[in-house]
């Protein structure tokens, strides 16, 4: 069985299980104070072309998602997101579970725009009545997006002076960032995105790690005891070199990049095979991620050959479905899929 | 450098970091319902005895007592522990951040008693203000507990028939649960415990894992949705696979057990060797851990080479250390310890 | 200074404040257990031809809807809101820093439409990801609306029956409740609300009392211990006769009602007024707040002799106000506005 | 039926009811702008001899707690208290469900004392451990104490010192404070309070006002957008007026101090009265709870004729019983109590 069902289905890199191998019976100190933690951390730093920046490492998405927005946000702020963004629609409300308003603006292909940001806030500081509403206090975007789509460094620019304007930070969530750095129809950097924003994660679990994704705070801002913070969700690991000795092997030797570039080459053999049979999709992806728009009963075949993902219906006979390709996809598979469709 | 500092300074028994590898390109689905989580939940149900029983898996022991206690409580209960209780005293107040009161006993050696445990609810019972206060609503057990120490099965028993009479639940948390099971002197048994407590967790993290923690709510009695609850803390695994091989592994071929009883036998290794040393200890525990009073020059002549835990002032020139042996401990690190000492 | 800034710039009825004077030196016990409160609760319960209605009283709109919201979801659970709802804006996020999501749909005039709720049910539970998503626990609606809108029995009827398809309370917020009993544009009365509502508050603080809101759960419904979830929000009023004598007074000899049809008058002469003189509205409301369209300079010109609402801007040169008559409004300050403009 | 059940059994003092009466009328703007509110707040300060205090209305004492408390601390920290402290035991765990331990000290006759206040924040700041702990960010006391007990000037100014060296700040529930002030064994003024506390409140409810207390902040440390936290909890009056005449009234003429004393009168005429009979106390309180240890059998036959507060066992045959006067009582009520007794 064939399956593009995500970016997470396999293991982990295989460098890193080797890792593991070498390094297990060391005996290092724990939550995150190992050596493997600073290592890693270090390099991330030298990437980001930001000395100043801090680095923390934590579990899974959502949980990063809500360790930052909820630990940097004031009581009375919420925070500002597409209407699609994963914050907004996908993660059992873990944000209003924490006490804080998702503040949603309409989603272009998955991305908010700048103007609208900006009315949005204009609108809501020239209400009489604010005290009584949700202060907006962060924006926050993803990177791809949800719908496998990029900010251009003008747009990143834009909606970061917007910010600065407003005095209030620009959070990226970057579970899939690898993909966007590496995608060909990019001119944004991991040091541009350092200087941008205020605080960002780099994700490890889509991008060839068992688990686990990088928080950046760019600006001396990682909130005051913020591993207090941490254990107090719940979200602190013991054993912190399951973190630190993923990130520090993605960080050797360019392998983040290297397994991102792969996967968007997987990405485009698969884009060129699909128009070649007159496959239509639902918008323009540069990114791992891939959105077919297929004929009902062709979707219903498939599904006994391969794992795709519903998306959405787009009209009584046609549905979008979304395929993933990652670190992981091989040559093969893409070909394999051309061949059922 | 020697060091006993906790049973989680090593990283992964071998045979889970050699399962990982040979199952690694495998595509399967995420969030825990892949085949190793299927399969280690069934062995685990086998383990307890218990065909009943509902198993999840969670990364840490933080937390799964956040999300056991927060789940099974009302909103206007609370937990009661011993005032000593992981949950007391060294989760940054996690309990608390997501609402609910811990309501503290009298600890004895790191346990509480039947007795006051029965004085504590018939008094908020009589109280004729008892609307105004928090109401008992589970009691919480740590086995072994912070100091190593062990309930009897009789102590369960009379813990367990309280709850029931009170119709609260009784939750044991069981981080080293492995070397519970594998002391020499210990009457309980995994299935009993299944039978006594509403709910338990077995420890991973302490006990041959990288990560992980697998709850067991024994009486049908998995709050409903537990997964967007889980979800909602973001406490949910994406690769779900990483704790389903971990615990799969460790519940083949008694492996759980074994690697449990082998930090049994280097804490009586330990043990012997200090009492022929005429070492005095802080109380007799059972289990990994060993509380050895040490002389306040000792232990600082001590420092340069091993690494003991600190743990308690017990007069003017001494101070009692906890040595942690686990499943990774080797009989060579045993012998130079008690060379140094 | 003339002023319709809102429904609540006056004191209490005056037979309020009276019975306040004749009973203020009997002693009776505390946090609502006193008779007034009883007898207050047994005359709404009559009012609403629902014997075993749960009656409770809260001191204002917003601890009421946070009470009543938070209380009765479930935690993986959101409400169902207009975009427009009380709990969606002017809350300063109540809802969500107890944890809920307010779950937004199109508003028209105020309201929501049962085939848009329908609608948005079937997608959720239709959505293979739904466990990842915010659960639909309730529906929350006003009457009158945030514009002044009612809901015709009909309307009422389509919404009741969704929500008892989909099993999910039907909660209706009626800090203005009597305006819109008394409209003469109405079907619904408190016996059909009481009916077809699964809980739902009639307002005092805007018709008559100093503050004050009696909650109903018409259906065996309250909350297990709700006193003690009030008191731990910190809503739980010592001096239970301060809410108890208000109501017991609003619901003697029809007080409620007759100073609500009142108010009514009011409305329909200034909107008379309004339409002899020309001028346009916002929206058509059959209640007592009446939404004129006025030209910017005209707007400007009458602040200094009459306090409005400013509401929003239709276009470059006018914008909708709220003017709004209230139980305490006098025939000739409607007059005097009307001279005015 | 005679009833010293507590001191909010009877309304409000009659000239808040006249000011009532005689404001009823205007038309004031709501949500605490209104000139009764501005005028209390500058008695208050005035009272209070702290020019640069902030003032503000809340309705009751659980509410104020639970608003100081979770709005000053920082998400990481715990409030210290006492055992017997209001928040520790009778608030239904308000604290706890905004998200903060309550830290518990031993109490001595329900207050805490300065050595182990020290001794503990030492402890906690010593701890290698700490940062998995629940960080001491403010104490908590109350004056008088549940116990009727007062802290000495000399008290106030070690606990002052030792939170001033820690920087967190001194918090004073002054729920019953008009009694605490008009003690005859008291060195301590509003005054001192508002120069050694960094915030508490003057209690409303319990002196004399119908609902109410008022929290000042004493050091310019008001949270920022206060006004929205109180809204976001529910906790924001729409006709502040209802707040803002009692406390007028309240500080118009020392009617606070006046009402206060009379109640410290009548608790003395009370005393007197018990120890000519020979009674015992619980413990020697100067303020206006008294605690009366009487028979078993008696307090059976007294049930019938007087409503006391049952407070605790003492032995087999004996218990304590609350008496508390107030602002309300009558000297011949206590004529008619020393009859029965």
């Amino acid at each position: 069985m064939l399956s593009f069902e995500s970016d997470y289905v396999e293991g982990a890199h295989e460098k890193i299980l080797q890792r593991f191998l070498e390094t297990n019976m060391e005996k290092v100190t724990g939550y995150g104070a190992d050596p493997y933690c600073e290592s890693a951390k270090a390099k991330i730093k030298k990437a980001c072309a930001c000395p100043q920046a801090e680095v923390y490492f934590l579990v899974g998405g959502t949980q990063t998602n809500m360790m930052v927005i909820s630990t940097m946000l004031k009581p009375y702020e919420g925070v500002i997101a597409a209407r699609t963004g994963h914050v907004s629609v996908h993660e059992a409300g873990a944000i209003e579970f924490h006490g804080h308003k998702v503040l949603e603006l309409p989603q272009h292909q998955g991305k908010i725009q700048a103007d609208e940001l900006r009315a949005y806030l204009e609108s809501f500081w020239q209400d009489e009545n604010h005290e009584h509403m949700v202060f907006p206090g962060m924006v926050y975007i993803s990177h791809p997006s949800e719908y496998g789509t990029l900010y251009s460094k003008q747009e990143l620019e834009a909606l970061s002076d917007i910010c600065r304007e407003y005095k209030i930070p620009l959070y990226m969530d970057g579970a899939r960032m690898g993909y966007a750095l590496m995608s060909r129809d990019t001119d944004v950097t991991l040091p541009i995105i350092a200087d941008l924003c205020d605080v960002f994660y780099i994700g490890g679990t889509k991008v060839g790690a068992l688990c686990g994704e990088a928080v950046v705070f760019t600006k001396n801002n990682m909130p005051a005891h913020f591993s207090t913070l941490v254990k107090q969700r719940g979200a602190l690991v013991a054993k912190g070199r399951l973190l630190g000795i993923q990130f520090d092997t993605l960080f050797t030797d360019d392998l983040y990049y290297r397994i991102s570039r792969h996967a968007i080459e997987m990405a485009e053999l698969l884009k060129r095979g699909l128009r070649q049979k007159g496959y239509r999709f639902l918008l323009e992806s540069p990114t791992n991620q891939q959105f077919i728009i297929l004929e009902n009963t062709e979707a219903e075949r498939l599904k006994e050959k391969v794992v795709l993902s519903f998306w959405e219906k787009t009209d009584e006979n046609h549905a979008a479905y979304r395929i993933a390709t990652s670190w992981a996809t091989k040559k093969e598979d893409i070909e394999a899929l051309l061949e059922l469709l």
